[in-house]
């Protein structure tokens, strides 16, 4: 009788970061764990597990020639949150295995600090106790000489994913008019979340807040640049929550030490930031250290999800919570892997 | 044939920070405008204008005795925010003079900056940016080990008037548990915003977010101390919104300084603060200088409310945006005057 | 030593009908309950308690007379839920005697009947039935050809008060532009609810479902009459939830009758309903025998909610959930007194 | 060079039905538009354009072996909403060929009278109504003496795809307990709607209202009948709102007839239904001509989704509008065709 073989191959994330021990339970009971969490699974280890395999949780090559070898498998479910190069997504869709990401498992606690960013560069809270603390303050109406009241202020939204769709409804008491700039998305989407399709330029000249959300593509790498941070409004906010590639970091720095513009960033173009960085003691900017979507309970959704759909597939259901890798999409996505957990 | 005397008294507010242009237009339009905004209005001329006032918007001395002199008015309308004891205010309900305030002009900018400190001392916003400029950053999960989400923790308001309503309304998208501890509302108003009303002690015990929203009365100077702060969690945050008086000031500090638990104040015992004191200098406390209310367009709502009241006022109908003084009410309140606008 | 003495004198309503046991409680532990309910309490029977009565629940009449001889009275609390001129409320105010209503007990079951009778105009529902039952229904699209969608339609309020509020809020998910004509209001609390301000005839002529919530008061008898409903769109539903003296009636039935515009009525002139008005043969019109507000729930919301406030003004503080007579708006008031529970 | 033909082929459809001009105007820029709407598109027809077809909107059979002769085909849009036997699922998917629906297009028509007929049992609008014509109707409480309120009521919905998703979007100012039964979901589905999945008998045995909105799979025709009529609760109602075949129909009627339960049904086991059927008889159900989705808006909509997600697809972008063909889930789908528009 044949053994259903789960192989799980996680790095950089192990088990025990994504799994409770609630969830752990419900994966041993969709077949016989394999794990390999201290370095990737050695290729022998795949080969011989192959022909049984029906789960690979992980990020483990899967070129074609594998999948031929592992004619039971049904689904490659990558816990790292990006789809990479190293499968062959064409054959997979062929096949019928499906491939999977929970990486919106990061939605909501990169929304929930989106919002708590950009309500810190509204109303100055950040700088209100640094120049509290330097016995600088100010009080009453003239402590909010250069804020904005984040609710009704005109908002922008670049790229609106799951980190934007979860953004738009934490927002919703503030009343704001919001636009968004998506060239992926039909109109139909973004009203449907009463939003308005708007051009980039539309969203940059008339936004007070405007957030980048955007994923790293072959098209929009450092299409924000000089000349965009340039059409926003003076003292508006720039917020920058998925990847520091699509941005002209200098450039956005820039901005924000002349004081055209405040910014927070929760991403850089090298990570972790160098000691001499002169980011660090630059003005205008709030900065986070690429920490906004790893929390705890972040981890645990993500292989909970992962499990959750699993269940589905081995029940012969189609998954639904994961994100699919469509093969035309996966090509155009330029992630960097992720270094740290 | 007699004029209709609008006697504005409004120090410490004055007009020009409290009205637009086409507002103070709408003013004009009710009678003749006598404003004294340097100083309070002298008595003589105070005096000479009585017998036409029909309005008055400040905080004039009203004994019963000028009332007496002044047969015409309709309503006396405080725009510094809380009432008075130079008012006697059963003589004016005798009479039907209303005497309001719109008080809650400051409710949706305080409310935001509660949900933007809240935020901050869940998710580590201030802490984050000060670690980085210090070269000890974390990324991802590590950077996370003190952090909570505030999505979906329990919530505890204290006080729940325009600003827990206020505030409320802008965490429906967290889905959090809200408890209320309001000795001054039946159960029915708590239970009508999806509250659950509450001890002080249950507030205290049960919630990761504790916000205090409570006006100072006779009977709650200081009920928040050294006792109370040690029933909450270990690591919860606590924010004073509303005023120094409720809580016991040293206590909070300490409670914040030994690491037990977050804590963000936007008011202080003596304001402004002594350039020496220690709190400057607190760990564990993230600083604001009474700063929370007084955006531009609070002052400018606190005016157009005034006059929407007054409109309404000189057509005999009730007044709809205003608090009411309830003479019973107003008694117990302990306000000190505001000195700083 | 005095007895606190609470007169319970609530024709047309009883005590049972209007307080669950356990609310009942609540009003027997405020002292000493003394009721008249087959019939309006006698006067001997009012003049001897009146000395030590410190609360009524009722519509017992109250001329200054009465008043001066109840001098420990702090409130009337009116259970019929309309004013009546039996009162003198200059004196009681003058004397701080509350004079309440918890009338909003009836706005939410009003208002989701409303929607109810809304949805049903919009989408033909009892329209739809009838037709089955005489076997001339039609299938699909061609069974929606004189329907509408509500979701999205402009919608129209005429009178925003509790029921228009209650309203308002019900139909949110459904994104309407909400237009609203209440003279009484200032604009502030209309865009307060996201509608905006309108004329009478704006609301006519741009809506597609027209509410009307508004008392009767000397002033608006049917205000809304031949050539109102004629600036009606074709096709659009006007629902009538208040008072039938804010429309010429006929003129109502008429518009209906003549296929101009769909009603549905909750109030008649005359109620009951003579056996032979030709209403009850009109076409073009749902009908509903002044029942949406009078659900078992709201009649006990109605002794709540009057309890509640009780037991807070025992307390010195002021009510919070029933409405204040004020004698300005009272004196407007045009209401019958209610002859059916 | 190439042409792009777009095969369009939507019998039960037509063009007109499902796209407004400028929805057509944005068909013909994709391609060159072949049109058959009198009758499905002959064999010869469909052959002669496959080599240059790129886009399929309708139910044209599409086997294995029409597919190899169609290389540049990109998309099959099935446009009468429910997949069917007639195309080779599996060879699609290899194939990178997208087969989609836009049927989420009447979700929110059916949810839109899903609420109007689940209220109207409720309140009791139709057989007032019907009381009121026969001369019976009763007044105030008297006239709820069958009714209950539907804001608090616990709710059950049966089957949470498009439909009870955009159900429970518009019942959330009721406030309402929503118990959810669909086995197809993994419970983060249904919490992250604020609902808590149940078994069936949960569902039946503790909801006021009941809504059954799902699909006919292999598995549950009939699946509720006598015995799980008889676990509601008396008064409860009943709305079959997606196919006849998921409930005993006798059974159901039955239910309604012993006045058990309150019923609506919006679908019949035979459609037109037949003259003398004793259903069109039957007390206590609302009858509806399956006409709860067929709205001029919804057929538009079904168009504009279409059309926007060729957009995509002819961009290499994926379809995010329309639902995909699952092979899994379309194998157990069981729908009949569409008769009627």
């Amino acid at each position: 009788m044949n053994r259903d073989i789960i192989l799980v191959d996680p790095l950089p994330r192990t088990l025990d970061l994504i799994m409770e021990p609630s969830v752990r339970a419900r994966l041993e009971a969709l077949g016989e764990v394999i794990v390999s969490e201290d370095r990737a699974m050695p290729a022998e280890e795949v080969e011989r597990y192959l022909p049984d395999t029906v789960l690979i949780f992980g990020q483990t090559d899967m070129p074609r020639e594998r999948l031929d070898r592992a004619p039971r498998l049904k689904a490659i479910i990558n816990v790292e949150s990006n789809f990479l190069a190293n499968i062959d997504y064409q054959a997979c869709v062929e096949r019928g295995i499906w491939v999977i990401t929970p990486a919106s498992a990061f939605a909501s606690p990169v929304a929930e600090a989106a919002l708590a960013m950009a309500l810190d560069l509204a109303r100055g809270i950040t700088a209100a106790d640094r120049d509290f603390r330097l016995g600088v303050e100010r009080y009453g109406l003239e402590g909010n000489a250069e804020t904005f009241r984040f609710a009704g202020a005109p908002v922008g939204i670049i790229g609106f994913g799951d980190l934007g769709h979860a953004f738009r409804e934490l927002i919703r008491p503030f009343k704001n008019r919001v636009r968004v700039f998506d060239p992926w998305l039909p109109k139909e989407i973004i009203e449907g979340q009463d939003c308005e399709p708007a051009t980039l330029e539309e969203v940059l000249r008339e936004s007070q807040v405007v957030l980048v959300f955007a994923s790293v593509t072959s098209e929009n790498e450092g299409f924000i640049g000089k000349r965009e941070f340039a059409m926003m409004k003076p003292g508006a906010a720039f917020l920058l929550m998925s990847r520091a590639a699509v941005v002209d970091f200098p450039a956005m720095i820039e901005a924000a030490q002349s004081g055209h513009i405040k910014v927070a960033t929760d991403v850089f173009p090298e990570e972790p930031v160098a000691a001499d960085d002169p980011v660090r003691q630059a003005s205008g900017i709030l900065l986070s250290a690429h920490r906004t979507g790893g929390t705890r309970d972040a981890f645990y959704a993500l292989g909970s999800m992962a499990v959750a759909d699993a269940e589905l597939i081995m029940k012969g259901l189609p998954p639904r919570l994961c994100r699919r890798a469509d093969p035309a999409t996966a090509s155009r996505l330029r992630s960097k892997p992720v270094t740290v957990s």
